[in-house]
């Protein structure tokens, strides 16, 4: 059956961001499997399989769900190329049967189902992100790239949100990773979940042209180093902002500016000589972008070079009506630093009558992570905005999520995966999902049930067990209660899907659910666990299960 | 100039292995500072930068250095689309003139020079890696992707190669980490750079296909669990491995030898009754694959049914002329279980007979990082092949590498980047490195020279010194000198440059100087550091421009 031009069509998607997205981007036992499968003639043999994580990242107690749109476009656009089939032919051994590869020529996700919770929500451990229901051969087939798709983005988006908490709402968020990013996917993808996790734009040009994210950035140490002084400065005209005229030399109105600064009252003995080469890199970019002048400070030293500097070609064009957009600190002691600017700033304001310019905006970068924004509040600072890089996009304090894709059900049979360790037993049966909410607002827990039980009922008292430990129960009366899955793909059936919202909704959605927890599931110290339960009947199944399946010891 | 097309035919370079991998794919502060550069009349400024890392990774003393052949293909093919021109419209403030843009146009790699330390080459802390002249605002548009693309690569071989070292050469190690990677070009990376860095093969089909690298897998969890029991299996024939007839029944024979096994004397005693879910896998699988039978047996229990499961199915294609491949372990004490399945293996080679029964291949995987496989060798164990994920391809002992791209020289004049913190200087001037090694034919130290000093003779005297640290020289006699670099791209010049070698090539290069260098730089712990020295004549240049540049402090 080749519907999948079909399916393609009708639902106007597109394959994944990256075209290397390809049903070969997986396991080989993924393969293995399907050909004994298809050999055992089981491979139509209908699966349900739970994607899931065990843990929260980062020592934290809450993990952003991201990558749903990535595996609903692959799933849409998945099909065998005929080169691909020919590659699988030589890697599987000679005795495997041609029918199989016939039977891959044919395969799509046309008999899908895939229900998940929709991306950008706030999501907990053992509860299910997305459930994918078909022939068992097909959805094992989706296994690794659903797995990769999702591990990163999730992780990193979490990363994102957690970097966005500790540095308060008020500041703006860069994303500058590209370069330490994990290939360049990895920056690609680092660039997009970081926006839907908080931040406010990124360095990326790329991912700004595929995302829409906005973008920013100015000049390099590099670029201040490749000048040797205002002498090479040949071209020195800048009309003045509202076109009244041109100030012929813009260089000399600089230097005037400077000597200004250098015999100014306030400031006097902060600084004597500036480095020329720095001045000439800082004023050819304000004649290249007089409307945008921001300048990085520390290329020499900041409060002998880079900030009276800066200052003076502010100064030089203020006085033709433009207004800088501030400065970049990129290394040393970032509190002390950004303090030390913002009064050099009021200074000048103060002496020189500039309004606003005491308000000069601070950007800093340089190795920044959750604990060096934690310990700059604790000092105080001056800073605006952070350019953050390595410790986002590698997510460093933790580079792996450990989503996994546990079959649950085959032909209407709940199945279980035992493990001597509890935390790695997978909950069995096609289950929902449900979050419900209390008296003040707040997501109290999630709860699992059976696929045919009753939902739980808004202010109807229900049973929350724990999964595996006993004594751990609670009655909950909701206030309100929030089914959790929406069908994403319906194959061909027909059936009512959810259509993909747009990453600015998406990152809505992230920024809502993560100002809704509790705060206290949401701090960097101690967080307390958010509750994931079961309803008392699933609970008994699984355990009833458990024993039914698991080998009595003998002790020797 | 448009003599792109000519550069990528005369040299049959195609473009990066991953389509996004793009001239937009940088920072937008190279586009920025570009347009700063060809505003003031110094876009065509002759630069010459160094790519370089400024510590080792993994508190180990040495890195490899890997990348290098997607940077010459990115450079190779460098050239801007009319689309990506009309995106940077829309991006850089409307003052921007468009002289610019017809600039960006007609740019390529054409005018540039770009020497490198072979790919795979074990490499150390500011040797550059990678020396790329040109015109300056050409050469910076290179930077960010050059150091994304040489960042993770070089990081993740040098885990593979760590990780191979602590394995021992005699094992089998295999790249399992496509799922738990940081996106999906992290896994096609990941398994192209493990295996340069001594992995013997991958799960990931895609780069097997695109790479030559070989393949392996078996079958998961979900794979067994999805049985219900031998009934369900209906074509049970399985043809003897000569072709000399057929066992009608091989889930009877398989059952045959279970209760051989039940009531050998030998294994009296480690199982009673095994899962059938189980059983019913392992021989679905043996008869998918008779000739590559290998089972994942720790679904429900490794001793009391995973074992003799695998055992009993082995014996049975035995019988009919097939040798089974193994089985892996993924779960519980990989040392333990190992231990007692090889005697189980091997008290059946000795009660049945069977020829090499007692080596059955064991393939271990779960959670393995340098740390846990140091653990296995010190208890001892019987493991001969490791599977190897989330540690591996995330680097999850140190997520990043930190690869910079300075400055060092413009229109001729040398050029250093200042810093408080001494680590962080760079080395000015177009350079040129040699390694010296000793009369015991190891690597001894690493010089780096004025471009047009003498270079180091072979058993003549030459000074090295430490670059910041005046105490730290020392006279070394070389009994051999290497040149670091070749030239690996030279636009359209006609130089001779290197052909870029193949994989295979590339990890024999590595494995080979991996071998060469001294144990003590290389063991896990408190490894000697590697000497980096430069010669007199840029110690007393650097320490000449250094003060020169650097401001005089004024204690208050």
């Amino acid at each position: 059956m080749d519907s999948n031009s079909n399916l393609e069509n009708n639902l106007g998607l597109e394959g994944p961001t990256n075209p290397m997205v390809s049903p070969l981007l997986t396991d080989l036992y993924q393969f293995t499997m399907a050909y004994a499968y298809w050999k055992a003639g089981k491979h139509l043999d209908k699966a349900v399989f739970d994607l899931f994580f065990r843990k929260n990242p980062f020592r934290g107690e809450y993990t952003v769900f991201a990558g749903l749109e990535e595996c609903i476009r692959f799933a849409a656009t998945f099909k065998f190329k005929e080169e691909e089939i020919a590659f699988l032919h030589t890697i599987l051994p000679p005795t495997c049967e041609e029918g199989f590869f016939d039977y891959l020529r044919g395969i799509n996700c046309s008999d899908l189902e895939i229900y998940a919770i929709p991306e950008g929500s706030v999501v907990f451990p053992k509860i299910p992100l997305i459930r994918v229901e078909g022939p068992i051969a097909v959805v094992q087939l989706l296994e690794t790239p659903f797995v990769n798709l999702v591990n990163y983005a999730s992780l990193v988006t979490t990363n994102a949100a957690r970097h966005r908490r500790v540095a308060g709402s008020s500041k703006i968020l860069l994303e500058f990773g590209l370069r330490r990013a994990q290939g360049p996917d990895g920056g690609i993808s680092a660039s997009k979940y970081c926006y839907l996790g908080g931040f406010d734009a990124t360095s990326n040009v790329d991912a700004g042209r595929r995302f829409g994210i906005p973008l920013r950035g100015t000049h390099s140490h590099a670029f201040v180093s490749s000048f040797m002084g205002p002498d090479e400065i040949t071209d020195r005209a800048l009309p003045r902002s509202d076109g009244t005229g041109v100030c012929e030399d813009f260089v000399i109105l600089t230097q005037h500016w400077l000597s200004k600064l250098q015999a100014s009252d306030s400031l006097r003995g902060t600084f004597s000589e500036t480095s020329h080469s720095e001045m000439a890199a800082f004023i050819s970019y304000a004649l290249a972008f007089p409307t945008n002048f921001q300048a990085l400070v520390d290329t020499y030293d900041v409060m002998r070079s880079g900030l009276p500097n800066f200052c003076a070609v502010s100064l030089a064009l203020d006085e033709l009506g433009y207004k800088a957009h501030g400065i970049r600190l990129d290394s040393g002691d970032l509190a002390y630093l950004s303090t030390q600017a913002r009064e050099f700033f009021r200074g000048i304001e103060k002496e020189f009558g500039v309004p606003d310019f005491g308000k000069m905006p601070i950007t800093a970068s340089n190795d920044i992570n959750e604990e060096t924004l934690d310990a700059l509040n604790k000092q105080g600072h001056e800073v605006d905005a952070f350019g953050i890089g390595t410790h986002l996009v590698t997510c460093f304090a933790q580079p792996a999520l450990g989503c996994v894709f546990k079959l649950v059900e085959i032909n209407g049979q709940p199945r279980m995966k035992l493990s001597e360790d509890v935390s790695k037993v997978s909950i069995p049966c096609k289950k929902r999902c449900y979050r419900l909410y209390g008296k003040d607002g707040y997501p109290l827990v999630d709860i699992m049930t059976g696929e045919n039980e009753e939902p739980p009922k808004e202010r109807e008292r229900i049973l929350c067990r724990h999964p595996f430990n006993e004594s751990k129960r609670a009655y909950v009366v909701p206030q309100r209660v929030e089914e959790l899955y929406k069908c994403y793909w319906s194959g061909i059936s027909g059936k009512q899907r959810e259509s993909l919202p747009t990453l600015n909704e998406i990152r809505e959605r992230c920024l809502r659910h993560l100002a809704e927890m509790r705060p206290d599931h949401m701090r960097e110290l101690n967080p307390t666990p958010y509750k994931v339960s079961v309803s008392a009947k699933l609970y008994d199944f699984i355990h009833f299960l458990w024993l039914n399946e698991a080998p009595v010891g003998e002790l020797q």
